[in-house]
């Protein structure tokens, strides 16, 4: 059986390049996943999956400790949830999850082609998007399909979910825990190079509001540069970022992480005028934090960072920075090793890759803490090999995307069980 | 005589008051100065200047020795000329030149009250373009208006002025320049706090393009943050600024210039993402430079300096910064002591303040360098005391302003001898 299922998988793999190529076609930005998530509502329909489709209202879950600050507009922020229901409920349910939401490309001149119309080269698939995470999100799909042209479905309840905000508030997995979906587990095929994902930090973003005193430039000694007072505030939350990766030691699976908090710098904007010394700067703003990090106390800890950092700058001294967080407060989250999900996953990746599933620990939010933290369900985050993601040129490979789609399907297949259509 | 126009400068200030509250009124932002200019030419008209209103079109001008890089649109770009002849050319001509064109005002809730509504208070007049170099403007055409009133025109050509880009190329008062407009001497009342200046800089604006490699911030390591580079090349550029601040003893009248060559780095931006290691980042910066030193030769030390403070980031090896000269390209001058011109308006100035003229350095740009270095003119650029140009609520004396009226009027009596009307 896991054979025939392998098999399947390759057979309908073509088909599944294509709809990941049409996926990303859609530039799914934030603010603009609608189009991509209309389109997602309709193959699932299409597949015979019952949907839901909804936009966050972020009233209704603000209240949740996992909620994140919205500095956005949400009016076309929708979640997609298809699900395929047997008619006997025998197997362990299961959510396949995946984001739908892709960072901004940068420049277009340094991409060596334009970022939203998809091309394979090699076995490489590239565009924004294609790693982080639409080949993911097709590959959840086609798992299922490659089971149903074998004339099979999930023996337990299945939930195929592209989710909106994973890139800058984790807010879509959240709405749609809120909404009620729970299952016995649940896979996220982010790309992490065939492996699997045994913890992960947390993030908080924030932006930095700076204000100057602008004069002409030809008084510049007695104005308030806001840009250079901008860079001693980096400087200061740079040493933050020191002190806390000193403490990786206390923190399980991050001991050996060699640099496991990353804070950075990815948006800056400052002044109106080249001669007149800049009164205002902005910062937007990202760090991580370990799990069991309290993003209350860390964001505690920013602003003191910010507030000392400026304390040495005279001008600001009746303006102090003003903090903002605007984006993701979410905590990190460890996978505990053993679980029943785990060591299946397990088993179908040696059937798939024949080669053993190896676990690591990454730097980067994941809407994993969704599921583990705030739902106590094992949350596999799995996916497939991967170049340049948020970079220029990203890609994919199509041989580790199947093989990640096998497993899937292999997983499935045990998990919930199957049943004749 | 004196008295009678001093007096009728007082009669009629009421009215100046209100034509420059007018003018402030009009947000001459660049790009959008034409509304403003439209007013001037009607104003002009009406009092029976004839008026040449034409728009800057850069291949006419590009030729020059004293043009800078446009780069934006010219095509609401007006210079307006007021043109009043005397029915017979007796005495000395005239220019008084302003210019229209503000900068911007940065945020508006750090102004106590909208830029662009003027306001008075006290002895102040409140808002963006007030000092710089609206009352200026004002001045002008109500110092040729006391002596109308009286009865008298001047015995001389007189060219009113009102052009366009002085805070950004210079290249307004170079178009009228190369229009055919020369006289025997130009008076420029920007506000220089009742003091003729001596000698200024000239400017060069550029602008620095940063190209990184953007990466997930998960791999923060391995990206090249085109933030954190710019601020590298930064503290190139002030090492270059305080080399040039170090030769000041070879420039005539800057030796006891505290801080001539000032550098700034006045508009930022840069990166798309807070989670996304910046790919780019772009700095418009301006700098000073002193009279005689040649823009070109400026510009390779600037460019030198940009490429020794990359050369120490490897990821910009391959893509070097960019600079582009977008603006400001523009000499310095000295107003060489000793000439009729400033002997009249020394004794024009101690009749109205009762205190010696002073002159003094100012360490940014003037449009008196199209006169002084172009036109072979004796330019007096001498203007009413002003607060937070360039800055929150900016504003100019109206005392000042109203001596300064006078102090023109009397000039214009004597430079160009009156005829009655």
């Amino acid at each position: 059986m896991s054979r025939a299922i392998l098999a399947e998988v390759r057979k309908g793999f073509a088909d599944q390049v294509r709809f990941t190529e049409d996926l990303v076609r859609f530039p799914s930005l934030r603010g603009q996943e609608h189009t991509a998530q209309d389109f997602i509502a309709r193959e699932l329909a299409k597949r015979g999956y019952g949907v839901d489709r909804w936009r966050i209202d972020p009233e209704e879950i603000r209240h949740h400790p996992g909620f994140s600050p919205v500095a956005v507009d949400y009016s076309n922020a929708y979640n997609v949830v298809g699900a395929m229901r047997p008619r006997e409920e025998t197997g362990r349910s299961l959510i396949l999850n995946g984001h739908i939401d892709v960072v901004p490309t940068g420049p277009a001149d340094m991409w060596s082609a334009p970022p939203f119309e998809p091309r394979v080269e090699g076995d490489w698939l590239y565009g924004r998007g294609a790693g982080d995470m639409k080949a993911g999100l097709a590959a959840n799909i086609f798992a299922v399909d490659a089971l149903a042209r074998l004339g099979y479905r999930p023996a337990a309840t299945l939930y195929q979910q592209s989710v909106v905000e994973e890139e800058c508030t984790g807010n879509g997995a959240l709405a749609a825990l809120l909404r009620g979906y729970t299952a016995d587990a649940a896979i996220i095929p982010e790309p992490e190079d065939n492996r699997l994902v045994r913890a992960n930090v947390g993030v908080i973003w924030f932006r930095v509001h700076v204000r100057g005193a602008p004069v002409h430039v030809r008084e510049a000694g007695t104005g308030g540069d806001a840009i250079g007072a901008a860079y001693t505030i980096i400087a200061g939350l740079r040493a933050l970022e020191e002190r806390w990766n000193a403490m990786k030691g206390e923190h399980r699976f991050f001991e050996d992480v060699d640099h496991p908090i990353n804070f950075n710098v990815g948006k800056i904007e400052g002044g109106d005028w080249a001669s007149t010394v800049p009164a205002w700067c902005s910062l937007d703003c990202r760090i991580a934090i370990y799990p069991g990090q309290d993003p209350h106390e860390a964001a505690r800890e920013i602003e003191s960072a910010v507030r000392d950092a400026a304390a040495g700058i005279a001008f600001l001294a009746n303006s102090p920075p003003q903090v903002e967080f605007n984006g993701f407060f979410a905590r990190g989250y460890v996978l505990e090793p053993g679980s029943e999900a785990e060591g299946l996953l397990a088993r179908c990746h040696l059937a798939t890759f024949d080669a053993p599933l190896e676990s690591f620990v990454t730097p980067g939010y994941l809407d994993g803490r969704v599921f583990v933290i705030y739902a106590d369900m094992p949350c596999l985050v799995y996916g497939p090999v991967s170049e340049a993601i948020h970079g220029f040129d990203e890609r994919v490979s199509l041989s580790s995307t199947e093989r990640i789609t096998g497993a899937i399907a292999l997983f499935i297949a045990e998990w919930c069980g199957l049943e004749r259509i």
